[in-house]
């Protein structure tokens, strides 16, 4: 981030104040990426919040202001609200500008972008790999993306300035762009991050379900917060990313579960030696993980 | 923890010099519970480890070396270990003094202990709920217990007296102590500790088998760090837990894998509905739990 730098926008648009997009207008602001970012949420008390603590510069009252005369489009809204935001503001986008999202699955909405999207817009898909269990604007920050890696997914034939121009806002907001097909990055996460989700609301359910469970929460520890604490999130969030990218995550389920019957397996048949294996083997890619992806502690 | 109380115990001898041992003989050294804390662990390097840590006074040669005379003997071992050291220890064991351990799981350890040790010794089991995936002595802190449930396992008609005296001892580092059946301790540690150690190790054995896994691994962010977290502990006491309490966990293991599987019903059905009410339903168990519960981040 340097602020010294002339801004890469006139003037940024940010479809959703939430978390992310709360989190993108501070950085975008911080790091003087946008001359004027506006912003717009169909909860008026979000908007209403975001302006507050300095996300956005101006309050939007609808999509179609929002957009208007904005050189980057960011839709930073739950996967599945996306369809009908691209069609809404189609009519109203600058030909020459950038449209760009921040939704966790990609295949889905680069097909949405290419059915609603006048042939001349210019929109190539993002993912920024950070978040928080905690959502709303009251847990943005600027430094979310800071060190990140963020996925860009063009379409075939996308421009590649606009490519260019995305990879550009991703530096400026200190993250690090990586260019991956759509199809690809949503298979990827389906295993390292919706699964996890899965996961982990799954551990919370399990265990809130036995006779005892009142008594058996009383004994969790930090090993029970960190498994689980990715189901403290937004609900909404996890049901469009199952319902945007249910095969790649119904492939790494089985996947799972698989591995799962095969812990227990060895675990019946009191298999020391096996158990040891997967232990070890689990651990050696875990800690391989850490030492070369993991994101700052 | 208040240094000015006067000693707990004359002696203490801890066997097992890693995470565990090595952070209570930390603990009671800096709230000054045992005038001297002598330590044993089979590897040398270990025990030497500990005493330039500053985790025991003294270093014994041998297991009968170090509980020689102890009022306090504490088994820091992985579970597995600790019949044949319960078996070493009882022709010299102070029939006064007290007997514990720190093991994860509880039915076991008591039964071996009934067969092993002498009539009149006193053997009360504990479990502080408190740990890290990281192992050995250079993890260790006197900080460890510090508001950590402390599980005590009593046999049926335990000394009322060497459970008082546990009891203090828990308090004297910082920990809260919590009188459980052991049967009931293993089922609920089956489900908020050794199933989320079982998830956490299958979560990153299932991301590192795909045929893209080294780039799926790069795009792994803080849900994943944090999900996977306890499968860097150590093999060797995942493996221990996993054959000492292979019925609860077992039990606990079955329950997750049907709810996964509910889960991926409601996906493949595409029930946005139902994944929104189980994924609030999550949310909603795990904010209690985080307020109710949770140990300081």
């Amino acid at each position: 981030m340097n602020a010294r730098e002339p801004p890469l926008f006139s003037r940024a648009a940010i479809i959703g104040l939430g978390l992310m997009g709360g989190s993108l207008g501070m950085a975008m602001r911080a790091s003087g990426t946008a001359a004027t970012v506006s912003g717009y949420d169909p909860e008026d008390s979000a908007t209403a919040a975001a302006v507050a603590a300095g996300a956005v510069d101006e309050a939007a009252a609808s999509v179609t202001a929002c957009v208007t005369n904005a050189d980057l489009v960011v839709l930073a809204t739950p996967v599945l609200a996306m369809r009908q935001l691209l069609a809404e503001m189609a009519p109203m986008l600058d030909p020459g500008g950038l449209v760009t999202d921040l939704g966790s699955t990609k295949a889905q909405v680069m097909a949405w972008a290419r059915a609603e999207l006048p042939g001349g817009a210019r929109f190539v898909g993002g993912h920024p790999m950070c978040g928080s269990e905690r959502s709303g604007i009251g847990a943005a920050s600027a430094a979310l993306f800071r060190g990140a890696v963020w996925c860009i997914t063009p379409d075939e034939g996308a421009d590649a300035a606009a490519i260019a121009q995305l990879s550009e806002l991703i530096q400026r907001v200190g993250a690090r762009p990586a260019v991956v097909d759509a199809v690809r990055h949503d298979a990827a996460v389906a295993r390292v991050s919706h699964l996890p989700l899965l996961a982990a609301a799954a551990l919370v359910l399990a265990a809130a379900k036995g006779d005892q469970w009142r008594f058996d929460l009383t004994l969790g520890a930090s090993g029970f917060r960190d498994t689980t604490r990715l189901a403290s999130g937004s609900p909404l969030m996890a049901r469009d990313i199952c319902l945007t990218n249910a095969g790649p995550i119904t492939t790494a389920l089985d996947a799972y579960i698989e591995t799962l019957q095969s812990l227990r397996t060895l675990i019946t048949e009191k298999n020391g030696p096996g158990l040891l294996a997967r232990f070890a083997a689990a651990r050696e890619a875990r800690d391989h993980w850490q030492h070369e992806h993991a994101p700052g502690q």
